[in-house]
C-alpha cells in the first residue's frame, strides 16, 4: 500500500490527477462529494502525501539537528526538552546527536546533518570543540545556527547563553557573605568557554572582597563527573586543612564532594561551605541539601529553538538575519550546604 | 550555493550530466582527471548529493523515529543514549519526541513520523496508551516498530522488556528476608502494563511467604513524581503506624519517601525498610542510600535498535520477520535504606 499515488486514486475514482490533488489540498473548485470521495479512497489506500517529494518543492525538511555533549544529564535534557516542545509546536522534528564530547564525533555528525539537509542546527560544543572547519562549514554554506551553553566567541552565529563570569561571582559572594576566607574552585576543563567564565567571575569576587587569589586552591576537572568531585575534596581537605568554602562547576561534582565529606566526616556547612551550579533535580534531595546557581535550562531550549526559527524564516523569505545573542538570568539557591544558621 | 546541482556542474566543465553523476559515484569508465575535476568543483560548490532525491530513489530515509513519555527521566536518557548510540552506529538518524504521557499527542507523533516516511519506529507507550488506532496504523502499514519498557500485550510486534513481575518479587521478597512484615506498596498508574506486573509481584510475593495481601497498603501514583511520594508516605505512616517496609514503583517517588521520613524523622531502615526500582543515579547519593532494583537502561536501548535494525533489514530484503520480545535481566542492589546492620 505504500506505493499508492495520486495517480492511483485518479483511476480507480475515473478523475484527473489535478482534481485528486485539489481535493487533497482543500481547493474551493472541487465539490464536497468528490472531495470526500478522494479522502476516503485515501485513507483506505492508506496514502500520505510523499514527504520526500514535498521536500523537493518546498527544499525545507522541517527537521533540524541537535548535537549536544550528553543525553544523560540533568541539564541537557532539560534543554532537549525545552527545544524539542518548541519546535513541535511550530512544526518541526528534532534528530538529536551526542557527540559524548568528541571532537571528532561532532565533525562527523555535523557532516551527517548537513547531507540530510536539516533546515538548521542547534549545537552545544563538546570541550574539545572550538571554531573548527565543520563549524565553519555549516556558516559557509548558511545553514541556521544556535549555539547554547558551550559556545565558542569565535563563531558568528546566534547564542543562548547565561553570563556565568557573573553567576559565578554571585556564587562565590555568597560564600563570602556566609563568612568564608579561603574558597577553593573545582573548575571545569580549560577550553570550554563556560568554564573559563566560571573561573573568572570566582577570581573577580576573591579581588573585589580582598582575599588574595592562590592558584593552588583550582582543582580542573576534564570529565566533570561525580567521581572527580570526591576525589578533589579529599585532595582539597588533605592540601588546604583551613578551607572554608569551595566553589563547584557544576552540582554532579559537587554532590561527589558532599558524598567523600560524608564519608570523612567533615562537617557541611558548619567546616566547609559548598555551592554548585546548575540546579540538578538532586541537589534538592541529598543531604545536606546543596546551595546552587539556578540556570534555566528548559527556556536555554525553549529560547534555542525560536532564535533558530527566527533566522530559517529570515532565509525562506530571503531577508538578510543578523546573529543575536541572548544572555538568560541565573539566582542563587541558598539550601542547608550554605547555612549553618 | 545551496540549489547547485549536477547540471550546474556539467554546464561549467562542459561535459554531460551523466558523466558528473559516474565522477561522484566513482565509475570506472570515467577518467581521473575529470573525475578529479568534478569532485574538486562540487567540493567549492558546497554540492552535497541532495539526499531527498537520494531517499526517492532508494526508499530509505534512514531516519528512525523515537517517541517516549519523558526526556528528563533518569531512565529514558539512558534509553535515548543507548538507541542513538547503536543508530549511529548503523548510519541511522534518530528523531526524538515526548509525549508527556499524553495519548492524544503521541498519536499526533506517530502520525508525523509516518509523514516523514521513517523507516522504523521505537516506543514507550504513554500511560493511557494500548492498543490504539495509532499503533494498529504502523503495523497495518508494514513499518517496523519496537516496543519497550511500556509495552502493550495486544501489539503483535516486536518488544524489548524485563521481568517486571519476577524483579518486583525479588525486590518485596528481599524486604521479607531483611524482616519486613507489613509492607506497603506505592504502585504506578492503572493502565501500563509494568506498573501492572510490578504489583503482581509485590502480591506473589506475600503470598508465597503467607502474608496476608491488604488492598488499603496499595497506594496508586498518577503521574509517577516525586511529591508524589512524600505525599504517600505521609499518609502510609498516619493510617498504618505498624509499616515495617514499602515497596515503591520507582525511585524517583522512593526519595520522595525518604524526604518525607527524614522531614518527619521516621527512621529508614531501623523502622520502616525501603525499596525502589530502576536505579537512578541520585538514588547512590542520598541518605540513606537507597536499595533498588537494577534495570538496564542503556542496553534496553541499545537492544531496541538492534531489533528494530534487525526488522528493517529483513522488509528490505522482502525476508518476512516474526516478531520477538528480549527481555533483560535485573538485580537487586541492596544499599542502607533495607540494612540496618
Amino acid at each position: 500500500m505504500n506505493n499508492i499515488t495520486l495517480k492511483r486514486i485518479a483511476e480507480i475514482l475515473g478523475i484527473s490527477i489535478t482534481t485528486v490533488s485539489k481535493a487533497l489540498k482543500n481547493y474551493p473548485d472541487v465539490s464536497k462529494k468528490t472531495q470526500k470521495a478522494v479522502l476516503d479512497l485515501a485513507k483506505e489506500l492508506n496514502y500520505t502525501p510523499n514527504s520526500f517529494a514535498v521536500n523537493l518543492r518546498t527544499k525545507e525538511s522541517k527537521t533540524i539537528g541537535l548535537i549536544i555533549p550528553e543525553v544523560v544529564h540533568h541539564f541537557f535534557s532539560n534543554v532537549i526538552n525545552g527545544i524539542i516542545d518548541e519546535a513541535e509546536k511550530n512544526g518541526y522534528l528534532v534528530i538529536t546527536l551526542q557527540s559524548n564530547e568528541s571532537l571528532e564525533l561532532e565533525k562527523k555528525q555535523v557532516e551527517l546533518l548537513l547531507n540530510k539537509r536539516v533546515d538548521g542546527i542547534i549545537m552545544s560544543l563538546s570541550n574539545q570543540s572550538n571554531f573548527d572547519n565543520h563549524i565553519k562549514e555549516i556558516i559557509s554554506r548558511g545553514i541556521p545556527l544556535v549555539l547554547f551553553d558551550k559556545i565558542s566567541k569565535l563563531v558568528n552565529c546566534s547564542k543562548v547563553i547565561i553570563d556565568d563570569k557573573k553567576a559565578a561571582f554571585e556564587a562565590v559572594e555568597h560564600l563570602i557573605i556566609k563568612g568564608c576566607k579561603k574558597i577553593a574552585h573545582i573548575r571545569g576543563p580549560i577550553n570550554p568557554q563556560n568554564a573559563i567564565d566560571r573561573f573568572l567571575g570566582y577570581k573577580m569576587a576573591l579581588e573585589k572582597n580582598n582575599i588574595p587569589f592562590d592558584p593552588k586552591l583550582v582543582y580542573t576537572c576534564e570529565n566533570v563527573t561525580f567521581e572527580e568531585g570526591k576525589t578533589f575534596a579529599k585532595e582539597i581537605i588533605e592540601q588546604h586543612k583551613d578551607i572554608d568554602g569551595i566553589f563547584v562547576i557544576t552540582d554532579l561534582v559537587a554532590v561527589g564532594v558532599l558524598a567523600c565529606f560524608n564519608e570523612i566526616e567533615i562537617k557541611v556547612p558548619q567546616q566547609v561551605k559548598i555551592i554548585g551550579f546548575s540546579n540538578w533535580f538532586m541537589s534538592q534531595v541529598i543531604t545536606p541539601k546543596l546551595s546552587t546557581v539556578d540556570q534555566p535550562s528548559y527556556e536555554m531550549g525553549v529560547q534555542s529553538f525560536k532564535l533558530l526559527f527566527e533566522e530559517m524564516t529570515h532565509k525562506k523569505n530571503g531577508i538578510p538575519f543578523a546573529p543575536r545573542t541572548i544572555s538568560l538570568e541565573t539566582s542563587i539557591i541558598e539550601r542547608e550546604s550554605t547555612n549553618n544558621s
